[in-house]
């Protein structure tokens, strides 16, 4: 496969023609090319309505057609090999190892879903029999989920296979049954190109209606508020920075047909550090949470932006290792200029306010758009009365919150708006002091967690990769694992359906023997 | 107990000092006693307040707690006895035998979300074990849902009982573990009233933060809009018209943290005569579509308001027994004088369309506010070519759509907008013709039934009363059924928690005896 800087628009290669884009390698600054087309009204109008005519032949394929395509997407991505990662390292400056992991991620996310399609689960399988002798008799009600429909994608800047093309939004959108129309990330664009067609290929060779996938090139925020203004497309799953995701959620509220907008948004992902864990941790927890800070140069949603302790001894001796830990970490090229950019103004705004200090700084960046990470220092009384606190400064930056007591620290809990997730370093002798914690995060954060830090975010069945309003749009979703595919559901209930017209999911005898909610019982029957 | 004229908010009566509304009898105009303090925003701040406050406390009682809770209020609102059903009738013109039924709905749902808090099957526990041993390791991630917050109930007209302070939403909202807020219909204040003191009661009786629950009253659209926009609001419940329901949809979109809305608004529930079932039960079908048609005046959100299928002598045959049974339908007095008003012009407005005629209507209004049923005819082209006829007339009115042959009635299917319902009267020659309707109609309706008529709502688990806008604003959720309790929960994933502090459901040993998703497999234990 190779790069043509063409989009893809259902089986075929498009070039775009209202101007041009490129890739650029953020370590350097140089161009990378081709250079890339850039498609207009016309081409989302074309993606929109192949995915509006391939949606009921789709949604109608079995579950084992999804999930091979879901794999032979997967394989596919593998056999890109050293191309892909290759291509994605220079256009986000993303070291290779972490792309090669990253890569096993995004497999393993296509693979977890092709298994949720087969288990069938997802569908929600629930039946209540006929009662014709009750006054009022009661019909034969069946109930399953079916897709939403056509979807539009926003990738991530941050995840450059995980979430983009092919990353978990698509991956559950097209398991769900719902044709996808992507909008490629311009952070990525030759990586978002390669990824495409594989998936272009893997709907062909599974003879799949053309319009379950396009990819589209557009630079400017208008062309994202036209894709989801598209009467066909029913919902939006985006992950990116707030601002570019509350324009989408309004632009989907004022459609004539209002449609759910699930974006991943900004969070801090406060820590919080009960005292007995950190008297008996102090330079473990340091060193740990330097580690968190750094990891992809801070470019991760789940980066530890906040951590609160009480002042003292050991919040001195957690200050120090830190510091330490700091000073020998090396400035990372982040993934665009613009995104440094704004990280450097953004630990200027915050070094300037008043009542913080800055604790100290990475080693300094010896090429362009490289961070040096920066920690910063206040005191609770601060950081409840300063509001720019609470928000997201996206890279290696972090605040650490000294409270006179925990009653401060309860406040500080309070006073957090929503999180992705929500940490606690503790002991046995904390739990009093956790269990005041626990409801007030519970209010706050979708994943909350305990003696680690948030960063990874594992792909199973009981995770949660979401939060209150500003974390993610819906608090009531999750962005990462099997219940992801639930976004891009709706129930149907079938009311004294014939037999000969039951899907099968509902059918009796339970030809795919799913787990199903019988009469309120839950059965293999 | 008695009317009082006062909001209940927490375990105080309030007199609202912002200006006086009155109930009237809708069958004779007349002003009921008492007449009802309307509230300001100092009782939406004190009423949200307290909401706000119980939160945590009402969200940690166990199920029995709430279940118990859930069964006295269904038990004090049977021991009003006819003082109740005497003023609902007053308030509304509904015959007290249809309030009698609507009554036992009632209890039944607070019933069944007793049952379902019991089961504990909604809290949607997912366990995934640690893999200490694999690279990187996987730690102990355990799922389950919380309530999302206070909500907002906004009571129907139309169901005085079923869907007003204690109705379907209050159920499952107060079931999820949610406060409520409601804001009593002005058409049924003294009905609200006597409920409201049933919940207060029980409230205390349980021993339950007073917030739990409060009754407003408020005369305006901004009382309403103040309520959705109070920060304590997590989530809205509305059944009502689509205006209504857009306008709190736009003012929970703007609020600096957006929250869900749950309208449940308006729709025409089509009804599709295949040919083989009409040409052998024309008469039979014409006689069950005019009784559906009048059931309760034709104020049900399932209300039959359109009727599609292929012209000829069938068509001819169903059109004149539908027109005998009409004749002898009499007027039924309508909830209040402005949905009459607003009958009455809706049905002028569709009469005067080009292209619409009026088949018939039913005996002659002989009371204030009583609603001769009506029956328009029209064919596909003229269907398809104007938009209003989408739209619903609030009452019974119907409009019969004749259709030249199968692809206009394919073609008449996929140009309707989001349904409630659509129905398809059919014998097994018509599967053919069932199949190509069955995926459009899936795309339109939350429920599709086959041989009945729509107009009743069953309560039970795999019933869906939603779909797809403008019929509801979230077509992934059901107003009715024991799902409707999914609407105020999100998940939270706990990572590494300490056994002495995890949540009941997902403790080891299952002590709740819940099913539970384990590693992926639905296993009891």
């Amino acid at each position: 496969m190779m790069i043509t800087g063409k989009m893809l628009i259902g089986q075929s290669a498009v070039r775009g023609d209202k101007g041009l884009l490129s890739a650029i390698n953020p370590a350097t600054h140089e161009t990378l090319g081709p250079d890339f087309g850039v498609g207009g009204i016309a081409d989302i109008e074309q993606a929109c309505t192949l995915a509006q005519q391939a949606c009921d032949r789709y949604r109608a394929t079995t579950a084992e057609q999804r999930a091979q395509f879901l794999e032979a997407i997967a394989t596919g991505i593998l056999a890109l090999g050293v191309t892909l990662i290759g291509r994605a390292s220079l256009e986000t400056g993303l070291p290779a190892a972490r792309l090669i992991i990253e890569r096993g991620r995004t497999v393993s996310q296509l693979r977890l879903f092709a298994q949720v399609v087969r288990d069938g689960h997802y569908l929600g399988a629930t039946l209540d029999s006929a009662l014709p002798t009750r006054l009022p008799a009661r019909p034969d009600l069946r109930l399953h989920k079916i897709a939403l429909g056509p979807v539009a994608v926003f990738g991530a800047s941050n995840f450059p296979l995980a979430f983009s093309v092919a990353g978990g939004d698509s991956a559950a959108a097209l398991a769900a049954g719902c044709p996808i129309v992507v909008k490629a990330h311009e952070a990525h664009l030759g990586t978002s190109e390669l990824v495409g067609q594989v998936i272009q290929q893997a709907a062909a060779a599974h003879n799949l209606p053309e319009g379950v996938f396009s990819l589209l090139i557009g630079d400017s925020h208008p062309f994202g508020q036209s894709l989801v203004s598209h009467p066909a497309i029913k919902a939006v799953a985006f992950t990116g920075s707030r601002q570019g995701g509350l324009a989408l959620m309004r632009t989907a509220a004022q459609r004539s047909e209002p449609i759910p907008v699930y974006a991943e948004m900004s969070c801090i992902n406060p820590v919080f550090l009960l005292p007995h864990a950190l008297s008996m941790r102090a330079s473990e927890i340091g060193r740990g949470f330097v580690e968190a800070l750094t990891m992809s140069a801070g470019q991760l949603c789940t980066n530890p932006g906040l951590v609160i302790a009480l002042e003292g001894q050991p919040l001195t001796q957690f200050c120090s290792t830190a510091l330490d830990a700091l000073h020998k970490k090396a400035a990372a090229t982040m993934l665009t200029p613009g995104i440094h950019h704004a990280y450097l103004a953004g630990i200027e705004e915050t070094g300037n306010i008043s009542g913080i200090t800055t604790l100290g700084q990475g080693c300094p960046a010896e090429k362009p758009s490289a961070a040096q990470a920066t920690v910063f220092v206040t005191d609770a009384a601060t950081f409840l009365t300063t509001g720019r606190l609470g928000d997201e400064t996206f890279g290696p930056s972090s605040l650490i919150v000294a409270c006179k007591n925990a009653d401060e620290m309860l406040a500080v809990a309070e006073h957090l708006s929503g999180q992705l997730t929500a940490t606690m370093q503790l002991d046995d002798a904390d739990h009093s002091l956790a269990r005041k914690l626990l409801p007030i995060l519970e209010r706050k954060a979708g994943r909350i967690l305990v003696n680690g830090y948030p960063n990874n975010v594992e792909v199973s069945h009981a995770m949660v990769h979401g939060g209150p309003f500003p974390a993610s749009s819906d608090s009531r979703s999750s962005a990462v694992g099997a219940s992801a595919i639930d976004r891009f559901l709706r129930p149907v209930c079938y009311q004294d359906l014939p037999a000969a017209l039951m899907p099968e999911a509902l059918q009796e005898g339970n030809p795919l023997e799913l787990w199903r909610m019988v009469n309120g019982q839950c059965v293999l029957a």
